[in-house]
């Protein structure tokens, strides 16, 4: 059957796709893995075991490390995970042994309108449904071993309230103390429940909790699920989630899950959820799929050990960074890349012509909404304009030593005259740049794009980071809103003032690394502005402290960690066929 | 080395018999079955394609069907899962192909004081941690269904508040009217988490819900884990799934989940789930896992899809029933034989020397308690008063048609005088007798139980329900009442009448199955009246209607939903060794 993605939906052709797919021992085996290091789940997905392959490989050299980012978004978003897997299918095509490293989709944005992210057109990663329904558990595991935690809190702020010192020392157990108002975590669930941002709990009689206030998070916000990503392993994540700071005692001490006796019952939850997961491209090229952090109070990237699994076993290892350049890559560069001691060769700066002429002055397109015709006529002036902003995010890629390439995802309103205006400023700047319709063609449409990034793993890196953690915390804030974001500088509120005076005072924290909280749809903390913004100041209103994952987080934008569901949300078009068990209407 | 479990944990025997394990693919193979029908999730425990493995042995006769339930048990339980287990490993020894068939445990008693379900001693079924860690995601996916209703609901309320009708119908939602005072559903999680039982949801602003109360119930006495264990295919799932009544609207009529729009996706969450899972005996045996519902608002027992598959593959298959005769067998009798057509063979009813002591007039022993010494000394008299509760389970197992066999699960402190009188009693009644010791010896010890057992098997059982389902509801709560709770008659509290009357003139909800809500503890509705309590008289203080999994619900005892964490719970124990991935402390 013929695939077409001009008359089909991303789910028709998933499926479609699927009735041609590797077995997940076929795709093992092509890839070099022994039996014991394949852990299948079904016949068509896998956990890979990770430590083994580390431990047999150990001595291989890695493969080339690329990166995809994107130039400052529209609120439509510019096709980077559609680009990435392009990409993988581009060098399949070229005869590469490739893999693409992606980040495990929410069930929130699946059952609302976002939508999975498995791409879409000719360049999906399948099994879909595997894909959008949890794939191996992993964010189950997460939302368990997170809610075990709370579990841990609140019983014991019942029970301390109900018993004296000496039945609770009976019972092994010291007094916490904690404060009710000062109970950091909440509980988290894995869909956008704005019903459980603001709740009250703890109700009915004595024997049925501590009354207080509380929250659910979405799953994926949850600091278990920040600290699976940026784990170099098993030791490293107890070590982690032993440190996750729950609440402060009524004299100002952190409580950790350690404190509760949870954390080593919280990393049994995680055991196998370390494992990275195992699926293809609808081209047949193998994609791990591990953990899915939120970009803003995490790292918004696929995990570290995924990476070094797949470094392992791969020439060519693409992996993605949420948002866009300022956020996305500066926390690969930054964070990422400093916790996992690897370099990149490339990072591939994902923009389209729409993407351009939005920076350049034409209106803001809106989700939900027909795009405006602007977006339909050519207009050189727009897209010259809104170079400025992929040239800035280039720029920051360079500032990190890997080599940029630019992708231009094809649209079928961009006209010839456009392309070729972007590509002239791209050569005329010294950066390679490719026109891509892997959306329409699948690898094949990704040729050009292969051949660039081929082209520039060739060159090799000068990597080196933007700040050293032996920086002051403020001049490393400083670092980022300068040089990455391109601020005049850094204001901040009274209480970031005070919890970075805190910070400095402890040797411990003050050397973890800063992970920013900004808005990605400009390059300043102020959304509506386009291009590249200049004469501003980055505000910073707060400082927050992710203990488990060693974050140190900036707050300069809005911090929802709860969407909500819309009117007409996903969830009303998905069903079953009761007869072959295949689920329709996923996008 | 030698396995003691007289001085080994019981989770010390398990990773001990995990070094020998056989792969499941092994297992598979010995049983049978093709390699599309085996779905493995790791190497030693796998998915059975149910579909397809009823479809090709849909010509074969069943194997012998065996079900397992015990005499009102003391407060400490006697055995039940054990038993199972070692009567599996028994007929293993016996050389028979006998496959066991459990419910999968919550993680919310496998972190709080009882522990997992997996057996004990030398009877478990291993892998431990991945059967106490959610096994391949079942629980899970009952989670993200049910809450994703929750969802529907809340947000819609949220929306129907917000939005005129006329901007809801451009969006295609007529007006539901939910009434926030008759919500009846509540949220699920898989904890013992007390905090949660009664809270106020929606709080904050206009975007964030609509205020109002709600709770959260574990997750296994989710409707929809109900739903699981009865479904005979995925298009029965489906359809039960929609009929599941959210809440009522302002004019009292049902809102369903099909009145969300969400049942379709609910049910995507099930299709993976839907196949029962493998595991195997310490000894070998495969042993399948499938659904754990509660046992007083739900049924209580594994699977009717999990026994259809084992009675295809296995010569014996070996079933269990949760809480005692009178509960847990009368369930399995009248509504999961009734809804899956099957016949059972034999009951096993499993009592202790302990427990006929405790209904003799032994003080009853209290869980994380010393054992009263009246319970190490020698006591005919006890035990022979005991014994009528034992004949009055064994008269339940006989109304049925099935044959019942008595298993005297050993424990060290029995005297042989006291095992010869219950012997000789149960040989007056006319019932086969079997002492069994199998906790400390494995299959080996309960080789008399497996013999009594077969024996039994070669009777044919005269089935017969206790009632049909159109008879009225009272009489046939009164047979429940009189024939199998021995007692004088039924009192019905006012709701209870009306929701009688409501029910009897409705001609689909009429005809549902009884599904009683009472203690196990006692025969009786009073959990202190111990042995056959005479001259008392039922109390339904109401009836619930639960539509989507198809029971009426007389309410005669205590329905705790969400269940607490104690002051030391287990999770304080629970820890992995980073170096091997194993979880320590497991019980």
């Amino acid at each position: 059957m013929q695939l077409d993605p001009t008359k089909m939906k991303d789910w028709e052709i998933a499926y479609e796709a699927e009735k041609n797919m590797k077995t997940v021992y076929q795709l093992g085996e092509e890839m070099g893995l022994t039996k014991e290091e394949l852990l299948p789940y079904g016949h068509y997905v896998a956990k890979i075991d990770y430590k083994r392959v580390l431990e047999r490989l150990k001595d291989k050299p890695n493969g080339k490390y690329i990166n995809v980012t994107a130039i400052t978004p529209t609120p439509l978003g510019e096709g980077k995970t559609t680009t990435l897997i392009g990409l993988v299918q581009g060098l399949g095509k070229r005869g590469q042994n490739v893999i693409g490293c992606i980040r495990q989709p929410s069930g929130g944005p699946t059952f609302n309108i976002k939508g999975s992210a498995a791409g879409g057109g000719l360049s999906q990663v399948i099994p879909l449904d595997k894909f959008s329904l949890g794939l191996t558990g992993d964010i189950n595991a997460v939302m368990n071993a997170h809610n075990l935690a709370m579990v841990a809190l609140t019983s014991r702020m019942q029970h301390e309230a109900n018993y004296d010192d000496e039945t609770l020392a009976k019972k092994g157990l010291r007094r916490l103390n904690i404060d009710p108002k000062r109970v950091e975590m909440g509980w988290v669930i894995d869909f956008c429940a704005q019903a459980l941002r603001h709740i009250v709990i703890g109700l009915g009689g004595k024997n049925d909790g501590y009354p207080m206030e509380s929250k659910f998070w979405i799953a994926v916000a949850s600091e278990v699920m920040a600290i699976l990503a940026v784990a170099r392993d098993l030791k490293d994540l107890r070590e982690r989630i032993g440190k996750i700071v729950v609440a402060f005692d009524k004299f100002g001490n952190p409580v950790t899950t350690e404190d509760l006796d949870v954390a080593g019952a919280m990393t049994a939850w995680m055991v196998e959820a370390i494992n990275p997961n195992l699926m293809q491209t609808i081209e047949g090229q193998p994609v791990l799929v591990h953990a899915g952090p939120f970009a803003n109070i995490a790292i918004g990237q696929n995990s570290i050990i995924e990476d070094y699994v797949a470094l392992k076993l791969g020439d060519y290892v693409v992996t993605e960074s949420g948002f866009a350049a300022d956020i996305g890559f500066e926390k690969f560069w930054n964070i990422k890349c400093r916790l996992s001691g690897l370099i990149p060769n490339v990072s591939v700066v994902v923009a389209t012509i729409r993407a351009l002429k939005c920076h350049g002055g034409a209106p803001i397109p809106r989700p939900g909404q027909p795009i405006p015709k602007e977006y339909l006529e050519e207009n050189l002036e727009w897209v010259e304009k809104g170079c400025e902003n992929l040239l800035h995010c280039v720029n920051i890629v360079k500032k990190s030593g890997a080599i940029p390439v630019v992708c231009i995802n094809k649209f079928y309103a961009d006209t010839e005259n456009e392309v070729k205006l972007v590509r002239k400023i791209c050569e005329e700047a010294g950066v390679r740049v490719a026109y891509s319709d892997h959306w329409l063609k699948g690898g094949e449409g990704a040729v050009e794009l292969a051949d660039a990034v081929m082209d520039a793993c060739r060159e090799t890196p000068q990597f080196r980071f933007l700040y050293e953690l032996d920086e002051p915390i403020k001049t490393r804030i400083e670092k980022i809103a300068k040089e990455v974001y391109g601020a005049d500088g850094v204001i901040y509120m009274p209480p970031a003032e005070e919890k970075i005076k805190i910070l400095e005072a402890n040797p411990e924290l003050r050397k973890l690394p800063i992970c920013m909280v900004k808005t990605h749809l400009s390059l300043s903390d102020d959304p509506a502005k386009k291009g590249v913004p200049k004469g501003w100041t980055l505000r910073v209103r707060d400082v927050l402290i992710f203990r488990g994952s060693g974050f140190i987080v900036p707050v300069a934008g809005d911090i929802n960690l709860m969407p909500g569901t819309a009117s007409d949300p996903a969830y009303r078009r998905i069903d079953v066929d009761v007869e072959t068990g295949k689920v329709k209407g996923l996008f």
